[in-house]
């Protein structure tokens, strides 16, 4: 007998999306010991950087990972930013999707309001302790116990004191349960490490669970260009966020409306619009229709408009780029590349930054540390991307490059490494533990465009290399030869062998050396382009 | 001078769930038109299936996809199910996080409460549409609209009144900008197709945007083994769980709760349990503390305990599966496995099954239908996974079979297809957008057990192809020579040619026939094997 839709509806209930991550962990990024535990120190550290980027100061941070007991870790990050207000941080660790960053259109390393408290959530889960935080913000200076409701997604905040602190900043310390430190591409250490490179002007001291300390100090005092709230773009919108924007306005009228909330429409844009849409645009922002909002939508797509402002975004900038290429793998020859930045899904600002390193310390290594091949290195807003590669918008692009244009045969098995990040106030991640870039077109494309671009640097070394290589077996061939060759003309002749030896090697020299110049000024050009265009990357990050 | 805390976090606030998934739908599946539009079909047909099933009524799905506008489509989805009470509809189809599945511990498609709403979002943010639906539940029929306060994470429902439906279920229609439909590995064709194999017991018929007719009939009436509700195994609980359990427990000691709420807790085990924990049994399970719940835990593990129940599983069935691989490939061999159940995460049962199809139809096709190599087709809980094939566990075991051990040089290279099905009553997806399986190392072991399984049968039909092809070329280069023999042999002898040639041409068919017949037999031999397998998985499915 068929049961009915009562019966089968009768436990029908609402989740919370604290229980809905609670049952999905591996989604936040909480799949695997050593996973799990660069997830949380990667959440704590974003947020750090964000938040002393924001209140304008030159990070330093501090993290301390110590082993307490089986597949047992303590977590502690400490940094010198800003602090949170006491009324707020239960809220900001321990409510999934509690933020101060949807609303806003700023580059930030952090966007969903999730990470923070899906480690408050996490240690819960695993250890059942509560995230002992301390703050002082200038205003204030406290302590407390910090878990998570779940059934509710609201903050359980305990034992909280005022009380005297030597940093001014925020401390958090957690105990993390189903965690392993490891010192592989995948781990803690190898994180901050490239955290350090993508940030110079951040300082961080680390302390290991060996009780190793290790530190990577700042390699410029010059704060990055503090990246803009720019206004939405009108290419950039869709109905529903028109609607929205609309309906949340205090404007009186739609016209007015749209020259205060969007970038770069003035009066003759909007009379322009009058033309193209058959409703008034002097109506209440507030009744907007979706209608309405569609054919705005298209009138925007029929107008000429200047580009959005591009000084919402903050790359690394080419100088540091090659500064971190460097120190990452010590190479022979590194090719650095800073396009313009690019729009994707029609206004959202975003730049991509390359660099390509090529022998030496490049290419992936294999577990005793010999080349097995192609490397790639992601960031995504200067934050490192470890994991989930297969599904990345940079892996993608970079795979599906005809790399054989470029003096590279298979880029599986030569001595290369790639290194992309992606700058952008919104990054389309793919996954909520956003590891990943999504592969929208436009995002692809670029990333394909400004690796080609650094390629083409690496080609250049490459044949150079090359030929080099090519003259010099050249060479060694035919000095074998002269000893042999001088002592024969000499019996043919009569004159001295020695001489007839001294002066075919010269006859040699003179002409392969011209080779063997020919190659070094070529690799000489090459890296007095990377000194012109450190220069320009150096002003640009002054800017 | 650097900004404060208080100023930094003036804007705080909350997000709603709704709000998040808008602004990041590509974690939904929403990224890419084609996907998109598979996407919505995936999730009506999925709620179809569970609803069908569940209220034990033989699902007859009716699909129609027009194409009404530039990149925009009407969805139309129909089933024969118990449909939904009028009181239920808008939260079931436009809160995010609602539904009845959460806290059942029950196979089903979908698990997450997520899926219909997303969809609802999805054609409010793509058209401004709201989701028309029409349902008779037997005892009450009507129609209305439900669209989706974003804000709020609320349904706005419209429009609602009683009408008289020519059918029972429940029909849902919709409209949505951004999509595609493509008659690709990708599309809604290709999703219903799988769909039809994988669940034989349901009929779908589809409308496409060309107005042409699809039927895919059911080929049993026989429904399959409902799925059992079953109580968790204590070795798959965590302490977070036991404490989830134990709060919201009516029981009034903590012995009484576990034995309950447990599956396999005997009065015995019980007294077990009181022998390895430091408290007192008998205390009120709303007060058991974090501490005690650990000790719980740690305590299951030192106990023997009966495996899980495992009729909470409800796979495909042999005999299906080796029929699915038929009707998709048509190859020269199929050889299937169906593991029996196993467990993930110490208490979470689950179920792989598999199957290899060689030659013939077998392996991935290029452009123009030509052979390009090794194909991997993935189920969960008998839903195709046509997504993010890169991050699932079953792409991921596959890759890491060493294919060579069965005849099969490079995966990437041969005509073989790989089709796996894993069932549970949870399934620990990547990915909120639920398309591909997370690498637990249970669930990837198992994998690779059941895929190298069927290898074997694989192996032993390729090392039989291939000796049967070297006898065939070495008989073909013998009785090449035997007419220059014979003629030589004639000359010498003064016999007759012909009566030479014709006892030589004897002698090689009897040996070589002999050679042939062996190979006949072998194949035939497996393929009574599956002949066996088909009945028994018949006698299972019935069960």
């Amino acid at each position: 007998m068929a049961i009915s839709a009562d019966e089968i509806f009768k436990e029908f209930k609402e989740n919370s999306i604290a229980e809905f991550f609670r049952k999905n962990r591996q989604m936040l990024g909480y799949a695997g010991k050593v996973r799990s535990l660069t997830t949380i120190v990667h959440e704590y550290v974003t947020n750090s950087l964000d938040a002393c980027e924001e209140a304008g100061i030159l990070p330093e941070i501090r993290v301390e990972v110590k082993e307490i007991g089986e597949e047992k870790y303590s977590v502690l990050v400490r940094d010198n930013g800003p602090g949170i207000p006491k009324n707020i941080v239960g809220k900001a660790l321990a409510t999934i999707l509690a933020g101060t960053k949807f609303h806003r259109y700023i580059q930030q390393r952090g966007q969903q309001g999730i990470g923070a408290s899906g480690c408050t959530l996490y240690a819960y889960v695993t250890t059942g302790k509560p995230i002992h935080v301390r703050s002082s913000t200038g205003r204030e200076s406290y302590e407390c116990d910090i878990s998570i409701d779940i059934k509710n997604n609201k903050p359980l905040v305990s034992n909280l004191k005022d009380v005297d602190l030597n940093f001014r900043g925020l401390e958090v310390y957690g105990e993390f349960g189903e965690v392993k430190y490891e010192n592989s591409d995948h781990g803690v250490f190898e994180y901050i490490k490239r955290t350090a490179l993508a940030n110079p002007h951040a300082a961080f001291s680390i302390l290991d669970p060996y009780g190793k300390e290790f530190a990577f100090l700042r390699s410029t005092n010059v704060m990055p260009k503090k990246p803009k709230a720019i206004k939405p773009h009108p290419l950039g919108l869709e109905p529903s966020d028109l609607i929205e924007f609309a309906h949340r306005s205090d404007s009186r009228k739609v016209s007015s409306f749209i020259m205060e909330t969007f970038s770069r429409v003035s009066q003759a844009k909007v009379d322009e619009l009058k033309q193209l849409v058959s409703f008034d645009l002097s109506k209440n922002p507030k009744d907007l229709t979706w209608q309405e909002a569609e054919e705005l939508v298209k009138a925007f797509k029929k107008i000429k408009w200047m580009a959005p402002e591009l000084d919402s975004v903050s790359p690394i900038g080419e100088k540091y780029l090659e500064l971190a290429m460097k120190n990452i793998i010590n190479p022979e020859f590194i090719s650095v590349v800073e396009r313009k930045p690019k729009v994707f899904r029609g206004g959202i600002p975003f730049v991509v930054e390359a660099a390509i390193a090529y022998g030496g310390g490049a290419g992936k290594r294999g577990e005793n540390q010999e080349e097995v091949g192609g490397n790639i290195i992601r960031f995504a807003n200067k934050v490192p991307l470890l994991f989930d590669s297969a599904t990345c918008a940079i892996t993608y692009a970079i795979k599906n490059i005809d790399w054989k244009r470029y003096s590279i045969k298979d880029f599986e098995q030569e001595p290369v490494s790639v290194l992309v990040n992606v700058s952008s106030v919104f990054i389309p991640y793919s996954g909520v533990g956003k590891q990943a870039i999504a592969q929208e077109d436009d995002i692809v494309d670029e990333i394909k465009l400004a690796v080609m671009d650094a390629a083409r640097g690496i080609q250049r070394y490459i044949s150079n290399v090359r030929s080099r290589n090519m003259a010099e077996s050249k060479y060694k061939t035919i000095m074998r030869y002269v000893n042999q060759l001088s002592n024969d003309l000499s019996e043919l002749t009569g004159s001295n062998a020695k001489e007839i030896e001294e002066s075919l090697k010269k006859l040699i020299d003179s002409k392969y050396k011209k080779l063997f110049e020919e190659a070094q000024e070529n690799s000489y050009v090459l890296n007095e382009e990377n000194e012109e265009k450190k220069e320009g990357g150096e002003e640009e990050s002054m800017g």
